[in-house]
């Protein structure tokens, strides 16, 4: 079993007729009471005590959204917060996902050199096989900086198992242009790493889309444009739909026309939508997964609606 | 207790007489036989059986260095390989170093953005006092590419913990300089790296160095050397010693003067020093920690002779 990452992202999207990426990202003040007093009345220390209640509802969460989505984003930094206790709740819960049937990305964010680029792509990447790593995500997101050389190793564990990876090229932040776009002959920092992760893209395609893919924030749609059209083999991780600002407008040019090649991820607007202004008056506060299920019914019409993911062929 | 990193660094480095950093880079097929054994015996899955013979390694590794440098830098990547065990095993051994005098920075090289980067921080950077978190590092790396916006979250809970953070500005790898030689104009992308960097550390100062810290390859000393004088502020992590290439000549323009602002990494050449051409014929396989003391003293001599570390004052 060696099946390509982005065909079976594609076959995943077309399947649930949506692109639409929900992030797993728990922090202990926003999550609902009930989930709060797994916690509060626990006797274990306020590590385990809150590990606890972040499993609880990341699986509660899973299992509201697995019907409806392709694919799920957990949040590494938010597990590893609470210590090994919370590596253990990280891999617990991609297990969950994928037993669900959901391709799953670990937003990790990593990068190295050598043979400890090579340790993070062994770790995370299990790629078609979930059991082949520990953590067994399907996709890994990581960082340029150290050079091309060293998407090297990810590149080689992706092609051995089926898994992908999601190179940064153009972050979400307010200041992610400080570094991405300097310019150099002409041509944006950012945009010079667009050529090496398109590159490793064609020489890894199948079905004309690499596994190597890269994350570009929906909060610049010009660059996102720009990069689109720069990139034809890369399949792009949208993220900063939703709370950061992103409208489903703006992450239109993401997609090709048939609506593959991208998806886009909603993290707080999903996992605390009972707290926001949309959905605190539709739901109770015991009605959390309510509000979690049609905040996601509502990004995937929204999406459908006005991207070419509503042209999706199953 | 709030002590300054870099102050507590230094007065590690003056007790010490080194700046020797001691990598802690457990890798299976390289284990001496006898830890090897504790796995191959256990009745454990692989990745548990593993975890105990890195945690046995570690910690008589620790052992043997810990009267003799100030500082340990324990590779998270290699530990993460084995899934939450390995990170039960990495938590157990920083608070094992710390607990026999060590400065620990963790080589995670995390990164993100707002709430996430401040995840991270939170979970690595314990600072003075070891319990403040899970990890309970005293410093970490971390990887610059999303923006400057994206290192604050650190330098915040640096200054309130008295932790430190390493930014990774020209890395040790062959590959290293096609994204950060890239030249704007006039400025190369490492050197604007560095100027940010020096900016943070010189905000967050107390004796003349600031608790932001930079990592610079040992394989590329006239970068060194510019940035030892670009960065007066900026305490140096420098990777690259030993079997990576670097000598002790290239790594003396890390240095002031008077022997302070920068930490030489050695892993491999110190970790695995009883399989090293050098160390073999004076050392039995079973005298592996013999041979790790033996590769730490010539390391610290090495450094004393031919860098200003050798003019450290008590």
């Amino acid at each position: 079993m060696n099946t390509h990452f982005t065909s079976r992202l594609h076959a995943a999207i077309r399947e649930k007729q949506t692109p639409a990426l929900v992030g797993i990202d728990p922090r202990f003040e926003l999550l609902p009471e009930e989930i709060q007093e797994i916690a509060k009345s626990s006797n274990r220390n306020m590590e385990s005590a809150i590990a606890l209640a972040f499993a609880e509802f990341s699986i509660r969460l899973i299992d509201v959204i697995s019907p409806l989505v392709p694919a799920v984003k957990p949040q590494a930094a938010f597990f590893e917060e609470l210590g090994p206790t919370g590596c253990l709740v990280l891999a617990d819960i991609i297990r969950h996902a994928r037993k669900a049937g959901l391709i799953v990305i670990c937003d990790g964010k990593r990068g190295d050199i050598g043979s400890t680029a090579e340790a993070y792509a062994r770790a995370y990447l299990a790629g078609a096989d979930r059991s082949a790593s520990p953590w067994g995500a399907d996709a890994l997101t990581v960082n340029p900086y150290l050079g091309a050389d060293t998407l090297e190793p990810f590149v080689t564990v992706c092609e051995e198992r089926g898994a992908g990876i999601y190179v940064l090229v153009r972050t979400s932040n307010p200041g992610a242009g400080e570094f991405q776009d300097r310019v150099t002959g002409g041509v944006k920092h950012f945009e010079h790493v667009a050529r090496v992760v398109e590159s490793l893209a064609e020489r890894t395609a199948e079905n004309d889309w690499g596994c190597v893919g890269a994350v570009v924030g929906a909060t610049y749609p010009e660059e996102l444009a720009q990069l689109r059209s720069a990139m034809p083999t890369t399949p792009l991780l949208v993220p900063g739909y939703g709370s950061q600002g992103g409208t489903a407008a703006d992450v239109a040019a993401a997609f090709t026309s048939d609506g593959l090649g991208a998806v886009v991820n909603s993290s707080r607007g999903i996992n605390f939508a009972f707290r926001s202004r949309k959905y605190r008056d539709q739901f109770a506060p015991h009605e959390w997964e309510q509000a979690i299920e049609r905040a996601t019914r509502d990004m995937i019409a929204d999406l459908a609606e006005h991207t070419p993911a509503g042209k999706l062929k199953t």
